[in-house]
């Protein structure tokens, strides 16, 4: 199983792809998407998901997890990512792609067994459970990677239910 | 030149057609789309977006013309109408079409002649510019009338500016 982990973005967004047996997590690939703040916006937006669908197409991931947007204090912003996750969403949704959602501090939960984790503390979580050198880098693809977890560790719970 | 304005929505997207040869305006079609709450967040952009398309294949506007965001007193709704403006923007830019975006108040000013017109005197203007024999009807429809209204007023600005 492999799951595409994507913490979506204006500017920058994050992706982070690992492969999962189900015991095991592997890391295929992980790093963030950038585009030009004298780009124009629809372009931007366009840009990035046209990157994205060139990782789907390279790495085949069998489900995608997307972090839920929580409402930041710069309203303008949070609005700009709110559309590029829009836009995101609705390409994967027309390749026929199963998308999971996850919010925060569900996130922070499945990585770090609670949901006010602080950043540094969930990254070195990442390291551990994905078996790498360092901290992977930068914050957003080590976001996309936690999310990518996340749903790693849901499907996990699925499984686990089906015998109870 | 048909434009086909847009005003974005997550339970109801207005849109409005209309036909301009610079001088007169025309309607060709006007109304909304509304998805169940019953459904899905995501179904709900998915479907929105196609209803949007299918009109654009039936009606072939020239250019598209979408309201900005304002920044809504409850962010959680104008997330949600942020995430079906981008799935939006993003369909009709990979169709090809040229978009085009107004605010709020250049959507009042370009109706009315100042940005800050109560709705029933921007629907009574609407009514009379396109010469219809009442008021359009639900509110989101007049409003896609009104932004397809202004990008014709723009465009012929841009004409006149020309001569200049």
């Amino acid at each position: 199983m492999i799951i595409f982990g994507i913490d979506p973005g204006y500017g920058t967004t994050g992706f982070g792809i690992i492969k999962t047996d189900g015991q095991t997590l592997n890391v295929l690939d992980f790093g963030v998407i950038t585009t030009s703040p004298k780009t124009d916006r629809v372009e931007r937006v366009i840009e990035t998901v046209k990157d994205l669908s060139a990782l789907a197409k390279e790495f085949k991931p069998d489900q995608i997890a997307i972090e839920e947007l929580f409402f930041s204090k710069n309203v303008s912003t949070a609005m700009q990512v709110a559309e590029s996750r829009g836009a995101i969403i609705y390409e994967f949704s027309r390749q026929k792609y199963p998308i999971y959602q996850y919010k925060p501090n569900q996130v922070k939960m499945a990585v770090c067994g609670y949901g006010n984790a602080p950043k540094i503390q969930i990254q070195q979580m990442i390291k551990l459970m994905l078996n790498l050198d360092q901290i992977p880098k930068p914050d957003d693809a080590a976001d996309a990677l936690a999310i990518a977890i996340c749903h790693a560790g849901h499907l996990k719970n699925q499984k686990l239910n089906l015998h109870d």
